[in-house]
């Protein structure tokens, strides 16, 4: 029987993959998921309660990530967590439950998105051997972002036309590409192979760094 | 007489700006701050224990803010938060007093910056009028990283060659500019009084934010 969903499918293709990954709380960074519960491919790298990461399968260069909120908040501005953290929090009266919790899954969005940066940008680095990245996130169409929801890219930045990089990392990066700034022409499709390939060493790496970091998960 | 620090001065200028706009737990956007403590001047919107916010001195576009760490850290993957937030943390022998508490900072920064962001942003969109904006941090020379201290930028991409904003925001932007990245030579520096115009409509448009969030902290 159909579900629901497939009567009413959802257009936005981050909702898609939120949808095809449930988190499991216990393992943030995902086992071995299926790249193809969706189309096109999605080669995830991480799937918590409130943020998840994949590559990017329109790579600006090879290893490119995109850091996403789980739930569908068009631009940062939509993401509101009010910081009452280090303050009093005296709720007025019109501060009613479902409202308050969104605040609070929208905060824990944010921090989230915050904690995992660093985390995922040092997954990049060792498995890419680069050392200088971008981070990059679009809001609104003038500021080239396409797909409206908030998203953070990781753009390695390999130095042109040299090889120095190649074997320090894990992945052979092939004909090191140059950084170009969001212009679509100039942005190959990720082979599937790759991004598997790709996906796995740097689930692999996070792993390393979680249990690195003291966290003791399990993984 | 002199203190230490006029003997042994500070050469990165965002550690600069930490030190002489310390934290004030009770009001995270500074009330007045004095923009000639430091030289080149400082407009300060935000100063918490672990984030700041101000101006860029030169600004790719009007409104052009900055959001850093306050302690020093050059790239996103020195700010390693071990993100065990929801799982048991069970520290080994090497994780020592110090380390713990280091590691304790660094995951406040980093969950601080991600909180902050949509605030700041909030009162950027509010101030200038604008909709659309691009969130960039830059890590290393080649990814045009200039400071060597975690910043964010946050830049407002004005319509180009039109003034259909002018009026909805606050700031009159003069001559609207087209959204250019990193190309020094076509930054201009920031006048002295356009900052402390600016700076002043910020810091009055994050405390609503903070307000309206339902923080009621005192500002």
């Amino acid at each position: 029987m159909a579900s629901i969903n497939d009567q009413y499918p959802i257009s936005c293709p981050f909702c898609k993959i939120a949808q095809a990954y449930p988190p499991d709380p216990n393992h943030p960074i995902p086992q071995s998921p299926d790249p193809e519960k969706v189309d096109p491919q999605c080669h995830l790298i991480l799937s918590t309660p409130h943020v998840m990461a994949f590559l990017d399968i329109l790579p600006i260069a090879p290893g490119h990530i995109l850091i996403t909120t789980r739930d569908h908040y068009q631009k940062l501005t939509d993401l509101f967590p009010p910081p009452f953290s280090s303050f009093s929090f005296n709720p007025g009266p019109a501060d009613d439950w479902a409202s308050r919790r969104q605040a609070s899954i929208q905060r824990a969005s944010a921090r989230d998105l915050g904690e995992w940066l660093p985390v995922v940008s040092r997954a990049l680095c060792k498995v890419t051997g680069i050392e200088d990245w971008n981070v990059v996130q679009n809001n609104g169409e003038r500021a080239a972002q396409v797909v409206p929801h908030i998203h953070f890219h990781l753009i390695p930045r390999y130095q042109e036309g040299r090889r120095e990089n190649a074997g320090k990392g894990k992945v052979d990066v092939g004909m090191l590409k140059s950084w170009r700034m969001f212009g679509r022409g100039a942005r190959e499709e990720l082979e599937d192979d790759e991004g598997v390939e790709m996906a796995g060493l740097l689930r692999e790496a996070m792993r390393e760094e979680v249990e690195r970091g003291g966290g003791k998960v399990k993984l």
